[in-house]
């Protein structure tokens, strides 16, 4: 009989940083199976080439640190390696720009199990995955704190790019995806329990509709991913394209669950639709109704001034998740 | 009279996310300057978008985490910004493309100081500036551990790229950069002394010509950056490639200052040379001793077989730097 250590046994400081890559990227790309026409160098040389649609890229790059945005008692590998793929390749998205490749940095203290790296790497895959991008190349280190990294670089597939500036008085407003669901997940775990669990499942990974959204960057004037919280995201994009946006929440949906945690925990629900960031929803204005496509609702209108009304109010609640705060 | 903090007063914690974005945003570009022609969207939304020289876009990540590549008693915040933009400049450099732009995630925990921030960033984009790269977005999150992770984004310049793979036996053997001086450094400061003074400078902001090697690109067959160690990034190349490359130590430089610490400390001064990784040098191979253009050594030969030798020796010391080793 031989001792043979079962896969993915042991911890990345007894594998060693060139073992380790070695497993990554197996799991990244099965043995037998070619790359992407979109990777013309892969992992292993001194960067990776990508191939896009033309002479313009989109960057956008998003760190996440274990203890501050996800914990191992909370969350599993494969739900990590989900956010922290879903978070670039949404900021791609928001730009109207097709995700084509991720690159990840990750920092690693030496009693982290073999195992949990693989199984982030095979959740940030099979999240590539599902919008046809690819993990392209990393860097891993060793670091006190566990932490990741992902950059997205993103090919322009129409003949723009969609910024935040773009909205003009008399466009509507409209978003896709779920809000508020993470939010309250996070309040459910971080209270010590781990039900309503549809709701700790939004905040272990976002399920983000990436064709919905890219159907909305091909008709939308303005478009942002709402990673700061509904109104906060807003202000940014009243901002940017110098307009007020009005907002109704009459269309905002607040599931039971969300009331029930919130009657529970002393928490108003809406404050989690209105602020929580973490779903990676998107928001977006269009020239008109007739723009916006299937699977996006019209929440609001484009009008003269600044910032963001709530039902004809200033809205008051948090303006979003803010770091340092 | 008002009492008015300076610029770059107090920490991260006490300014907020929001302004120390501000703050960074003007570091990098000073008010009333315009953007360069190929940042086509910078800061402030989802991503930025960048201009290439044509649809191929050169991708690499790198993370430096404090106490494990730098410590603020040793190195400005200055020096750790230029290392960190230096050693992504270098991997898309070795690559034969254009360093475009770089985005940065940065870790921080809330006690850092605003003007350490400021100076990382001003470091950042110095480098950046030296080969004609912007710093074009980031992310910044709360983190207990000090962290970047820059990524670079780089354009083809010419026909190809220049891999690890495409040594052919025949090939000379050539480097250019100091090789061996950061890891006198580093020992030197870890031995808590401060001199030579420009061993430990080496240590803190690698000296990168990245004209030279981008001249280097041009003619080379295969090339990389020297970030492991001159013998480890060897046996790289020489993996990639199907080929042995024997190496003659006779052309490095083993400088005086190298000598008397290494005398000092009990370590041979060469080994410095042929395992330190973090001079950021190049090695490349050249179809002919004729092609190396000037600023370049030729160091040995492409030969049949596989692995490295030094001076017809395997070379028996430490294969470079490995994590979690």
């Amino acid at each position: 009989m031989i001792n043979q250590k079962p896969e993915g046994a042991g911890t990345v400081g007894q594998l060693g940083e060139f073992a380790l890559i070695d497993a990554i990227t197996a799991v990244l790309q099965p043995a037998g199976t070619t790359s992407p026409k979109s990777v013309v160098v892969g992992p292993g040389d001194d960067a990776a080439v990508i191939a896009l649609a033309d002479a313009r890229a989109v960057v956008s790059t998003d760190a996440m640190v274990e203890g501050i945005h996800f914990r191992r008692s909370w969350s599993s590998a494969a739900d990590v390696g989900t956010r922290a793929a879903a978070a670039n390749l949404c900021d791609a998205v928001a730009m109207g720009s097709q995700p084509v490749a991720l690159v990840v940095a990750l920092a690693l203290p030496s009693d982290v199990p073999v195992s949990w790296v693989l199984d982030l790497a095979a959740g940030m895959k099979a999240e590539a995955d599902r919008v046809g991008a690819v993990v392209a190349g990393g860097d891993i280190v060793s670091s006190p704190t566990l932490m990741l990294t992902v950059t997205v670089v993103g090919s322009v597939v129409a003949d723009r790019v969609v910024l935040r500036s773009g909205a003009t008085v008399g466009d509507v407003v409209a978003m896709t995806g779920r809000l508020g669901w993470a939010a309250a997940g996070l309040a459910v775990l971080s209270r010590g329990f781990s039900s309503p669990r549809v709701l700790a499942d939004a905040h272990r990974r976002p399920e983000v509709d990436y064709q919905v959204a890219l159907r909305g960057a091909k008709k939308a004037s303005a478009m942002c991913d709402i990673s700061d919280g509904l109104v906060a995201d807003a202000r940014h994009l009243a901002r940017a394209s110098g307009v007020r946006l009005t907002l109704r929440t009459a269309d905002l949906v607040v599931t039971d669950a969300m009331r029930d945690v919130g009657a529970a925990l002393g928490v108003e629900p809406s404050e989690w639709v209105l602020a929580g960031g973490d779903d990676h929803a998107f928001l977006a204005t269009f020239g008109s109704a007739r723009q916006v496509p299937t699977g996006w609702t019209v929440i609001g209108d484009v009008e003269e001034g600044e910032g963001v009304t709530v039902d004809g109010q200033n809205h008051a609640g948090p303006a979003g998740h803010r770091h340092f705060a």
